[in-house]
């Protein structure tokens, strides 16, 4: 069952990562699509909720747990005006916030995107299954459902439904999954999925952690880049605080331009007492340049990728190009800084798109990811978590807020 | 020793609410202060971090761990002005968003306050000491700061030299703190003192969580509230969906008007069948106004303030003011929503100010807080810790965000 729940947990990421990337109104056709099954399907929602009704009835439960666990047909019809108010709300997807341009000409933004997978344990009211998924599938985020065993009947039915009305529009049907189990044990094992899972919902109370510290940060070096201009951002992300976080670890060079450029970044790095660690491609290239000889020179193991140095060794590895690149990026990063050097609008385009670290770079060097740099001021820490704050941590992130409402003796209608 | 750790933590709480209270030229004068001694004290600090770093070099700390260490002239110079930048950066404190007015005519903003008190776990650099307590200074957090043990001389030099900028600009001198121990079994203490403390920022990762659910709501009658107004918002907060989190469990009186605005209100929620659970003074009223007799009339017990009755259920309590109502508040809410009935300008400012729930409001009904009520759509839960999102979540607290940075082969001076 543990297999199961991490095999669920893998087709949610692939899942969520696909609808992140379908357009505003893909997502919301997935939408318009449940409210209408709502609609036509109510007469079997009915039925599976009456099953769960007569069970809990039976069962003894808790008049405040019915009243909460009833589909009614007031309720269904709140179900199907919340999935059409979703569909009809902005997409957050995409749009960017403090935009800036820096003192040193660099454009600075944040940019939305979705947190991942969210896995949401909750009790009795079916309308939250349908609620919970139409915000996940607005968001591009896929969730692993977990409602109260009093329930179950009733949110088969509507994850069923979700799945075909997913499936109608041409999104991917494993974004939002109901574990279909009733058994205790596996809550725990829920929550310890947390390579798969980004952000989980529940009801009881610990304190908060926001973590950070560890960037294995990587280069990529296109076909397009100006090669001599690319050598020196090499240089200062490696070598300008080799101790730091955000130090590079790691260039990728697209394999066309690797035979011109991996003698000239090397000779330039050895210089300032940097060792290359270079993988077989690499290596051949490197020695027919006469630089394998050199005493900084070796060749990369395979743990070498995906590794934090924290001094002066860079590993390198030539690649087919963006896919590759954005393949190994996903692999052995962990979330910090990454970048791309190019003069190719779109595959800059899709390098920032793509890449799901905390600052995504394009002709930059990786060592700005800092609250002084940023304009912050300073920082307390670089989240490479996704909730709260990511990045350089400052002033704003050190904060909260509270909904202040002002009313003239208004009551809820 | 554990006592002693939470005596710390509670002393940083009442330490961090009153600096998060002083306006921003007095955390800029502490900020001044720290600069301003880090300068003149710095022939002490060397002497301090020299201990350290014999140390380390004796015990064969690697070159990396005192590199961090040092406390060099250099890095002096960037912490005095790191202070200085923090202290000419605008306050973020009191700022408001996302501010517009409801359909129903209610005015709503997101207000920014201090997220409370900080533990922060780190190791070697000391200026990471600096940066942190200028940050939180700034943004009116007290801190528990847990250094490594191979730089506590210098820690303990620049805590201390912190407390005395306190002083001196009249800040509370408890507002950020050191743990001058080593011991490790510090560490699980502090993550587990998460009633003292908000967030904490460490440096290994495990998945976050997000907490809803639990609101035990208060609404304070003022002496000058509209009596007859108030008795429709009382109803509708209790009655109109009695089993959920926003809806109101305690009414607090102001002892002005207590006589004759209890047996209004009582009289209107029994009739709706609600039990109203009364303090003394509140029960010698009501018997004097003949209403202790009705069946739906009891007396409280002490355990029926602070209780989520998820039923029509309300307990009653007389109060001698709005300094009497905040402590008690403050005491028995769980964060979620909370709200005053008044004419008063001031009183309704205060409230607002120095209630630190979710939701806070003014003559109008805890009902509202609610995704759908502030036009978030719909709600994935109303979250009532500070981190990431507070009260209802709708599709932008699903979301997160990258840092975007786009140059022009751009490299770090």
């Amino acid at each position: 069952m543990s297999m199961d729940l991490r095999a669920m947990g893998q087709r949610a990421v692939a899942a969520g990562r696909k609808l992140g990337l379908m357009p505003t109104e893909a997502r919301n056709a997935v939408l318009a699509g449940i409210a209408r099954r709502l609609e036509s399907e109510a007469p079997a929602l009915a039925e599976a909720n009456e099953v769960d009704l007569a069970q809990g009835r039976a069962e003894g439960l808790a008049p405040a747990l019915l009243d909460r666990l009833a589909l009614t047909p007031k309720r269904l019809a709140g179900m199907v005006a919340g999935c059409r108010d979703v569909a009809a709300l902005p997409d957050p997807l995409g749009e960017e916030f403090d935009v800036r341009r820096l003192p040193n000409g660099m454009r600075l933004a944040r940019r939305r995107v979705p947190l991942g997978v969210l896995g949401v344990i909750y009790e009795s009211r079916p309308n939250v299954t349908i609620d919970i998924s139409a915000l996940c599938i607005k968001t591009g985020n896929g969730a692993i459902l977990r409602g109260g065993k009093e329930s179950l009947r009733s949110n088969l039915a509507l994850a069923r439904l979700i799945r075909d009305a997913c499936a109608e529009a041409g999104a991917p049907e494993d974004a939002i999954q109901l574990i279909e189990s009733t058994d205790r044990a596996l809550v725990p094992q829920l929550l310890a999925m947390d390579d798969v899972i980004d952000l989980v919902v529940k009801e009881h109370a610990t304190m908060p952690v926001v973590y950070g510290g560890i960037g294995v940060c990587h280069l990529y070096v296109d076909r397009t880049a100006d090669l001599a201009r690319s050598v020196p951002v090499i240089h200062n992300a490696k070598t300008q605080a080799p101790s730091v976080c955000n130090a590079l670890d790691t260039v990728l060079v697209h394999r066309e331009i690797a035979e011109a450029f991996l003698p000239l970044m090397t000779e330039n790095l050895v210089e300032s007492g940097v060792q290359v660690l270079a993988d077989e491609a690499c290596w051949a290239m490197l020695e027919r340049a006469g630089l394998a000889e050199h005493e900084l020179v070796g060749r990369a193991e395979a743990d070498d990728f995906g590794r934090e140095f924290l001094a002066l060794v860079l590993s390198v590895k030539v690649v087919a190009g963006l896919d590759e690149a954005l393949a190994h990026i996903a692999q052995y990063s962990t979330g910090h800084s990454d970048g791309i050097l190019t003069n190719d609008y779109a595959q800059a385009a899709r390098f920032l798109n793509e890449v799901n670290s905390a600052a995504v770079y394009v002709n930059a060097s990786t060592r700005f990811t800092d609250g002084g740099q940023f304009g912050l001021g300073a920082e307390v820490a670089i989240s490479t978590q996704k909730l709260h704050a990511r990045g350089p941590m400052g002033l704003r992130e050190l904060t909260t807020y509270k909904w202040v409402v002002e009313g003239d003796y208004t009551v809820r209608a």
